[in-house]
């Protein structure tokens, strides 16, 4: 049996265990798989293209466990009251093949997305860090601010999305959260300005420019995450010159992050590298900084690990994905009973 | 929803629809999308290696399904009382990047292959074929047999293993398979002795060779099935040499299959090509023929079809494996209800 952790089951693990709390627990896995990046065999993300879209697997092993996510990317989805992007995955152990947990990654990938980001602003952003500004209101969005308020100590939040109606529902639902305020902006501009932290995280399949040069101020950090494959970027080329890059998988953000933009030989520092103290995260109080993230597989990796290791069996199913049997050399007696042997054999 | 198609659920539907009967339904899907060749997207599969064994990703697309098979291989397995090789796959839409079927394939698998084999051997072995020789009487041997007895007029088959309690095993699941004559050999060259057709399933992971030039005879085929992957074969490279090879799609071949022996230029023809018409399976009663079978990823395209198309809503089941949402860009709302913003926020 395989265990299963579906829609309903993570919805009802986070109506007894809070989102921050979750978040920061997913964070420290994250954290503890980041200082480990050598150990892992980073296979290359396989996708089919299609007009519609692309769906994707993406596998990663540490010799140990080993994981892949299937995600889709379809812009258009929304227009039939379909997600953007979708997601699910499996962790399996290497030694046996066998699979340990099939569970859903469509919520999960957004609430590793957001340990992920703070994970790299822990060591990018100032430390005195208050104001955030929100660039695109969309799905991500909330988990994003929450986040960045309880593990950074965020407290102002400013938010511009081109489409009101999703800075509105933002607003509606983190309207009960203590102590963070919000403020609608009248564009991307006015959004950042003042802002130690600029989170982007708009969905435009197209190469935007979100933020451009005029847009910096000295400190700022700049956590770009909606740039996340080829032909779609978010900030202005000139933005990355004049700022310290760190990306995830430098061979995988240079074809999908904001970094496409730029030559081979453009200077990016990996994040493993900034978490294990090999580079700064950043070099002065002035410096602008910018983490490049385009979602790597080691980030599914960890979020399964707290799946299957946090996530108690209130809250997961048992699911006959593969077989259990007396005699693993019997497929047959699996298929066709003793009982049924004279008439299935003979139909 | 997805729709989900379990052990319990395969074995429900079997118990209803004799397993000829499915394995004839798989071959007409088979053959169906085999003509349909160039339509297909034909990805590499993405293997993941270590000591123990591999686990690989299978996708494949025709522009309008797409579907991925995640399989592994671990010989040592069976000592733990678990599966050499167990499967799953899913089939998604690709408008829109859903999944709709989420199958058990380890049985599959085992189908799949029986109806490819006849398939290929439809084409390629003499059409007066009544004698097959089975050697390798594992997992996938009675599979094997019941299709060649109810698809090709297999009456007789002639068994060898190393291991005489997997024959024991495989003459009790089909003693009561009617006009079957099921004959126990002491040595592969006895049991291919005088047969028209020969099925090779071994499992060891290594180059054997259960077939040498000296056991062939005038006019057979060989249903060359247990070699599938680097450094695993079971013909001698003689017997390709003397004999008409055909294989499922070459690039994959010449790096798993039997094949893998030969040069880099040896001349196989693909089993669509066979079964489009523009090259013969055989051309002469004389010939030797092999099929250098490896599994390919549009056969578990096929059967994921002809699961979701045939087996009915009894059973399958519903898995909330993606989230149904009002509003799809509320993932948030989808996370934490709006009875609990206040407490789940403020963690």
């Amino acid at each position: 049996m395989v265990k299963y952790i579906g829609t309903r089951d993570l919805q009802a693990y986070l109506a007894t265990h809070p989102l921050p709390q979750v978040i920061g627990g997913m964070l420290a896995y994250l954290h503890h798989d980041y200082l480990r990046w050598r150990e892992f065999d980073k296979t290359a993300r396989v996708a089919s293209h299609s007009a519609q879209g692309v769906i994707e697997l993406m596998p990663i092993s540490d010799g140990r466990l080993y994981c892949f996510k299937y995600v889709n990317g379809h812009p258009a989805n929304t227009a039939q009251g379909l997600l953007t992007v979708t997601a699910f995955g499996v962790l399996a152990d290497v030694a046996s093949g066998y699979p340990r947990l099939l569970s859903e990654l469509t919520l999960t990938t957004a609430l590793r997305t957001a340990a992920t980001s703070v994970l790299a602003a822990r060591q990018m952003a100032r430390s005195d860090s208050r104001v955030m500004a929100v660039i695109g209101n969309g799905a991500q969005s909330e988990f994003q601010i929450l986040a960045f308020h309880h593990q950074m100590g965020i407290e102002v939040v400013r938010l511009y999305d081109t489409d009101p109606a999703a800075t509105a529902r933002l607003m509606r639902n983190l309207r009960a959260c203590s102590g963070l305020q919000l403020i609608p902006c009248a564009s991307a501009a006015e959004a950042v300005r003042g802002a130690d932290i600029v989170t982007t995280l708009t969905a435009d399949k197209r190469r935007a420019c979100i933020i451009s040069p005029a847009m910096l101020e000295a400190g700022m950090h700049l956590n770009a995450v909606g740039g996340d494959c080829p032909g779609k970027t978010e900030l202005h080329a000139d933005v990355l010159k004049a700022a310290r890059v760190v990306v995830e998988f430098a061979p995988q953000s240079r074809i999908e992050g904001e970094v496409q933009q730029m030559p081979a030989d453009f200077p990016v520092t990996e994040l493993w590298q900034v978490l294990a103290g090999h580079a700064p995260g950043r070099s002065s109080a002035a410096e602008v900084t910018v983490f490049d993230s385009v979602g790597f597989a080691l980030e599914d990796f960890a979020a399964l690990r707290y799946l299957d290791e946090q996530v108690d069996a209130r809250f997961t199913r048992q699911l006959d994905l593969i077989p259990a049997m007396d005699d693993p050399k019997d497929l047959y007696g699996l298929a066709v009973p003793a009982t049924l042997w004279k008439e299935q054999a003979n139909a």
